[in-house]
Formats: structure tokens, sequence, C-alpha cells
């Protein structure tokens, strides 16, 4: 008998409430075979008053049995901005070499999108996730003074701008439309943007089928609000990244439904999946989230675990359920859940 | 009797074309004791091909002596990526000290928008000019191998991050509504992010009208699209404004219609007006393009040395002019440049 071997971290805010529903959606699609085992991960906030720690040597060993991660949200009002993010959510995508973080967009029919006319929006983005300004890399003299200086640094090789780019070109060639494009700012940012442009060009020449085109990262969010449905796949740096995939959720339904997987291809680190969206800890504890992002997560998840048939379930669950939704009243959060969870056992 | 004495740089592409409708309603609006002295460098591709230059200390120096510059757009196909820009663009925004970076975004009545339900768009982004990843700090080892390693430096003073957030405050005091937002990423990048919260939090002190807020970039790309009317001034980084400010472009009627000033407060040296938009090789010489953002960037260059009556006299003829767009066929860009050139006489 097979098993699935999960670590689950709900964190902060709504972070638990929406892995409670994950977690019910997941039992609801998984085959009988499949043995179900989670082990919770009281990361986060609370933990980082109680004891001052974020994630340590001795946690990070604790979780590196396991065959995937799931996590709700890190971040609360309370911890000192940077400490959560650089001290866990950074540290464990760093130390777990997350490279592929994993970001789909897609309108599902009936969704609300504040862009007029409802375009098609189907693409994914492949966001660089150990490089880049967010290695941490930089320092501060004479802080606090006028004389202050503080620098980032922007960390980018050819081994890992290498992997990412190969790994979305993969992705480009197997999807119908094969298209690929590079988001970066190649003409202010000279040095890593002629990194990024060289590699993207060499791996291009092994993916003939693949069409690819550039675009700096400025005209890029023109693009996805006037044309979002003229890409497929899109691959690009950590900052860059984080900034248009914000934008591409706003567009494509709102966080409320965008997912995103931090994988480590080679397997050597177990992934982690988690929605884009924060903690949002002025509606948590009311039932007010929706589970939506966090169940789609969990598809990603699978889909990764080599779970196809199941992830496919949830996602077409999850687009009857967004469907639906236009006529008829508000639900809570586990309303949500329990919805989905009938539609992915039916 | 006064003179106003103009820099002129064309440039590249569609520069040439909304240039000139940019100087024929700067004519058509001066009163007549203002002397309209112009003088045209022909800096861009053409020189960069025939000479190899692009911005030398001799080019600097002639430049320095009038009171502004209005600029078109430099940049062509046929010029690789960066050298325009980080030889001409951008060194001289850095000689010039052209540290505020304006760039007003309003939804004018009439005006097509990419979202739906044509929301209320009135903010001024100040965007710091002369820091952050576009000071050109960073390097490459290893070139063209697998092994290279490219750095990107961002670098922020507290001095130049004190003068630009000051520039803001007064911006937002000046305006009715009185708010202002700073943008950054504080929790990632932490050394740049304290420095420039702590610099705006200080100052803030000095502003008791003004009701400040702070949001992360990529949340930033979600309002701008969800709630644009939320925003008000935005002060924030030269990267981070790069971005923002073209997708605030887009939602505001698209770059068409975006004016920007490259400001060195003090007057120490000109400051330089320029549309957002680049040089759009595809339309160019066909009179296709549309002068509007040139008009607009005369309107700020206009108001910026004083002649507010003849700034504001630009605004109303171009929002008047866009509010009957939508009835009429479509006017080359001469008949747009005529077209306004008669109303701001008239
Ligand atoms: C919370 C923060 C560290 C994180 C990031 O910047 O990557 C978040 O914005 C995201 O996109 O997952
Ligand atoms: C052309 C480029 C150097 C420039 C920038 O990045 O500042 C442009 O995008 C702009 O916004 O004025």
């Amino acid at each position: 008998s097979r098993s699935l071997n999960l670590a689950v971290i709900p964190g902060d805010g709504i972070g638990q409430e929406v892995v409670a529903e994950g977690l019910k959606v997941l039992s609801a699609v998984l085959p009988q075979d499949v043995k179900l085992e989670t082990k919770e991960f009281d990361f986060g906030a609370r933990r980082y008053h109680a004891t001052g720690e974020t994630l340590t040597d001795a946690d990070l060993d604790a979780l590196k049995g396991h065959d995937a991660i799931l996590l709700g949200a890190i971040g609360d009002p309370s911890v000192p901005s940077g400490v959560l993010e650089r001290g866990f959510l950074l540290k464990l995508r760093f130390a777990f070499d997350h490279h592929v973080n994993l970001r789909p967009s897609k309108l599902l029919p009936g969704v609300a999108t504040p862009l007029a006319g409802q375009p098609e929006i189907d693409f994914v983005v492949v966001r660089e996730g150990t490089e880049g300004p967010y290695t941490g890399n930089g320092g501060t003299i004479r802080k606090g003074t006028e004389h202050e200086v503080a620098t980032e640094v922007s960390v980018n090789t050819a081994f890992g701008v290498e992997r990412v780019v190969r790994d979305a070109f993969a992705r480009a060639q197997a999807r119908p439309r094969k298209r690929l494009a590079l988001i970066h700012k190649n003409n202010v940012l000279t040095f890593a943007g002629h990194l990024w442009t060289n590699v993207f060009n060499k791996v291009a020449a092994e993916y003939p089928e693949v069409t690819t085109e550039y675009m700096h990262v400025d005209a890029a969010t023109i693009y996805l609000v006037t044309q979002p449905e003229r890409f497929d796949v899109i691959v690009t740096d950590n900052l860059f990244g984080d900034i248009i995939t914000d934008l591409a959720a706003a567009v494509s339904g709102g966080i409320g439904v965008a997912a995103s997987g931090n994988i480590n291809p080679s397997g050597e680190f177990p992934s982690m999946f988690e929605p884009v969206h924060g903690s949002a800890p002025d509606i948590a504890g009311q039932g007010k989230a929706d589970p939506t992002a966090t169940v789609l997560s969990v598809a990603l998840l699978l889909r990764h675990l080599g779970h196809d048939a199941e992830a496919t379930r949830i996602e077409d669950a999850v687009s009857a359920d967004l469907g639906e939704r236009a006529d008829k009243p508000a639900r809570s959060t586990s309303e949500i859940g329990d919805a989905l969870a009938v539609r992915v056992a039916g």
C-alpha cells in the first residue's frame, strides 16, 4: 500500500483555517489505498514569541523526512517586518533549495476579475526561488545616522539561472501553445540581465518548438492588464516573480484562488505548497477566508507527487464551485471546504 | 522680457514626431512676452551608430545652460539592450541629479482603461531617480561560463532617501486628500527597506496632517488594479517606481498619455521632461503615435518653471480632447497636436 507522509504548517492568522480545509479535500480525494500521514508543525508568530525561534536546524531535520509540506500562511503584525519572512519562509525555501517557485494563473469561468471584458487567462509563472535580491546579501553602515548607506545585492549564477530556465522550457514544451516569455530588466540591470538573457537564448536553441519572447518587467505589468491572454509560460527572477505573480493573481480571480509550489525538482528535499495570500490577521478566526487557494495548492502538491488524476479532480471541483458562486449566498471557510470535499469524492 | 531656453532631444523612433507636437503646443500656449529659444540635440541611436558616443562630458556641458530639457524617446533595436539606457538616459538622470522622478496618473473622463467600472484614478508617483538598483553597481565574473556569477547592487543612502521622501511629503501636504503611501519590500530587502521605512516615519512626524501607509510592492500591484482610487501620492524606490508607474499608466489611460518629469529640485541642473513610453520603432514615421504624453510632459515642464497657468491650460486642453475622442475618427500625430494647439491658444 502507498503512503503520503505530509508535513503540515498551518502558521498564523487564516493559515489555520485554510489548511484545515486543504486537508479535508486531500483526505476526500485520495484513493483508499494511499495512507495519509500528517505531522503538524507549530511554526510562525506564536512559536517566535514563545521561544524566539523561527526555524532551527532541528526543525529542518524534522521536516526533511516528509514527502511534501503544506503551508497555510506565516506572518503577524506583532512580529517586526522581515523576521518571519527571512527567518522562516525564505530560510525554508533556501534550505530546501526550492528553486522552482511555480505559480499558475487561470481565470476560471464565472470568476470576477478587475479587468473589463473577461479576458482568457491561463499561464504559469516559473519564478526563481533561491537567488536574485532574495539572498539576504547586503548590509548597512552608519545605521540610523544621516550618513547611513544600505545595500541589497542581487546574486545570480549561471547554475541557478540555467536550472530554472530549463524547467520553464520543459513546461512550455509540454503545453499546447508552447510559448515562453523571459521577464527581466536587462536594459538597466545589465549584469544579471545579460546572464539571464544569454542562458535563456542558449537553452532556447534546444527547444525549437517553443516560441520565445523577452519582455522588460515594467512592460510586462502593462501586458498583464491589457493582454493577459498573450502569456503561456513566464520565467523570471525571484523579485520580479514576486511582483508579477501578485498582479497575475489579482487579474485572474484574486489572491483568494492563487496557489503556489516551492519545488525542489530533484526530490532531495521535500517541496512546499502554499497559497500566495498572507495570514490576513484582520479576518482570522472568523470563517471568512477563502480556502480555495490552499485547496489548489494541494492539487499542485498531488501533481508534484505523481497523483495527477487526483490533482485534476481537485481542479475540476474548484472550477465547478467557482462557476456557481455568483448565484449563491456567501459561504464560510469550512462550507467551501465541505462543498469541495463532496465534489472531489463524488 | 522673459525667456524660456529649452534643450530639445527628439531621439529615436516616434520621439521625433511627438516632440514636434509638444513644441507646437508649447509655442501656442506661451504668453507673447516669453521668448522661446530651443536648441536641438541629436542624441540616440543615429548618433551612437555614427560616432559610438551616447552622451559625452561636452554634451552635458552643452545641456547645462538650459532652463529645462524636453526628450522624446531614446532606444532602437539596432543598439544592444542597455547601451543607450545606461549610456544616455540613466547617465543624464544621474549626471543632472534628477532625484525626483515625477509620474502623475489620472484617468480622465472618457478615456479607456483595461479596468472594469471606470474607477477614479488621480495619484502621483514620486520615484527616486538616482539610487537603488539603478546605480550600475555590480558585476560579472567568469562571464559566459557555467560558473558565471552576476551581481546587481542596490545602493540606498539616508541622504538620497530623505530628500525624495521630503519631496513626496510636501506634495502630499499640498493635495486635498493629503495621503502618502510608501511602497517597498521591507520584509525581504531588509537593509534598504529599514532605511526607507525609518526615514519615512521620521519625516512623517513633521507632517501630522498627512495620512501615511506602508505597502509591499507586490501588494501594491494588486491595489493598483483593484482599488486604484485609494492612492494619492506614492513614494518609492527607483526600480519599484519603474515597475508600478508602467502599471499605473496602463490602468489610467495607457502609456500614450503618461507624462514624467526627471526633476532636480534645487535647480542646480536643468530638469528633463519626457513621455513614459519608449521609441516604438514599429510605428515610427507613420503619424500614428499619440503625442499626448509629450504634451502633458510639456505641462509638467511649464509648472516646474513656474508657468502654472499655462500648464493648467495644457492639461485642460488634453482633458477636453480626450473626452471627445470616443466619438471621433482616429487622428494622426500632427492632427492631435494641431487640435491641442488650437485649444490652448483659444
Ligand atoms: C512573504 C514574502 C517573503 C513572500 C515573498 O516575497 O516571496 C511572499 O510575498 C510570496 O510571494 O510568497
Ligand atoms: C528605458 C529605461 C532605462 C527607463 C527606466 O527603467 O527608468 C524607462 O523604463 C522609464 O521608466 O523611464
